[in-house]
């Protein structure tokens, strides 16, 4: 796939060997992901918000209920700034200046609007629902009517994006390298654990295996 | 500890009841997740940076390399967004429409400045340390003379601040609650793995309990 055109917007500066364009590496950490961190500004005041997303095609999809602040800045034409962070372990060095993490994060600066197409925002909605849990969106109960009603769907374009990247062992300086500190890397892996029925499913119902064993 | 004022910033609107306004609600979030997402505008350009962050008493603190286009605007005493999201579990409802996850998220209102006096900024440095894991700053070389120099800590004040909060089992609806669908919440633990020592570790460093045992 192609890459994002590089500007002063989505430059990584601080090492920049460490930054990626192309959306080869870029949606993959999307796809990954369970959430990503939506910053917008209103009235020079920025917010930064928690919340799910999912990758549709070169679309970036969030939602939430009708009304929403959030929603509505973004559905005003404003732009947005997302953030998907997967942290995959501590760099631990010899030297307190050489500690750091491991990590895949993408910064992506979009702009978007509501789905107001039924089709395109009921597809909207079945991906939100697989991003999270394949084979869901066939097994539960899909959203009426009402609940369709409710819900606001937002696609962002992405306008500009980069990734950045470090893996791998710590960086100290040769003449660090033989302080006696035990040196490496914690990996910190989100690890599933066994799913915990709701207590108020009275019938036998039995568990999918999506969930028995689930993975990203 | 004491709450903080509920204004138009920090209110939580979207399921308000799941809103907190408290320090020992807010500050365990923060103690506990390992990173932050950083929120910003320049000219109405919101940006989210994420990055390791530590508390210190009611200070907030971060850090990077002298010079950093983030560190800069805070610095020149604009408005910051700092969030944090610990997410706990995926809740698998009957219903699409009842989907969730639990978390803990904190989002807080701040303003900051570099930390220019040298007692207070190597303080704010064993905190940053300590912070990720605890031991380490009384183990590991600490910082010399120019790795300080290059390094710009900032003190963010809290102005404002909410946390959000939803655990527990799913909430569908009593008509939906005999539909034949698995119901209830994947467990989602950041789970650290063993420690992998580093390839250019030539001597038989032993490696200290706090790694050997990480936990948060």
């Amino acid at each position: 796939m192609s890459d994002f055109e590089l500007t002063g917007r989505n430059e990584v500066r601080r090492y920049a060997k460490r930054g990626k364009y192309d959306r080869d590496t870029i949606y993959p950490i999307l796809d990954e992901a369970l959430i990503c961190h939506v910053g917008f500004a209103i009235d020079g005041q920025p917010y930064v918000i928690p919340t799910i997303h999912a990758r549709m095609g070169d679309e970036l999809l969030i939602h939430g209920l009708k009304g929403g602040r959030m929603l509505e800045h973004i559905n005003a034409g404003n732009p947005v700034c997302v953030t998907v962070t997967l942290l995959d372990g501590l760099v631990m060095a010899r030297t307190v200046f050489n500690h750091s993490m491991n990590y895949r994060s993408a910064v992506l600066f979009c702009r978007g609007a509501t789905i107001e197409d039924p089709a395109h925002k009921l597809a909207a909605m079945e991906r939100l629902t697989e991003h999270i849990a394949r084979g869901r969106w066939a097994e539960a109960r899909q959203p009426n009517a009402k609940e369709i009603k409710v819900t606001t769907v937002i696609a962002l374009e992405i306008e500009s994006a980069s990734a950045k990247i470090r893996q791998g062992p710590p960086g100290d300086d040769e003449e660090d390298l033989a302080l006696p500190v035990w040196a490496g890397v914690i990996p910190l892996p989100v690890v599933p654990q066994a799913p915990e029925r709701d207590p108020k499913q009275t019938e036998d119902v039995p568990m999918p295996d999506y969930i028995a064993h689930y993975r990203r």
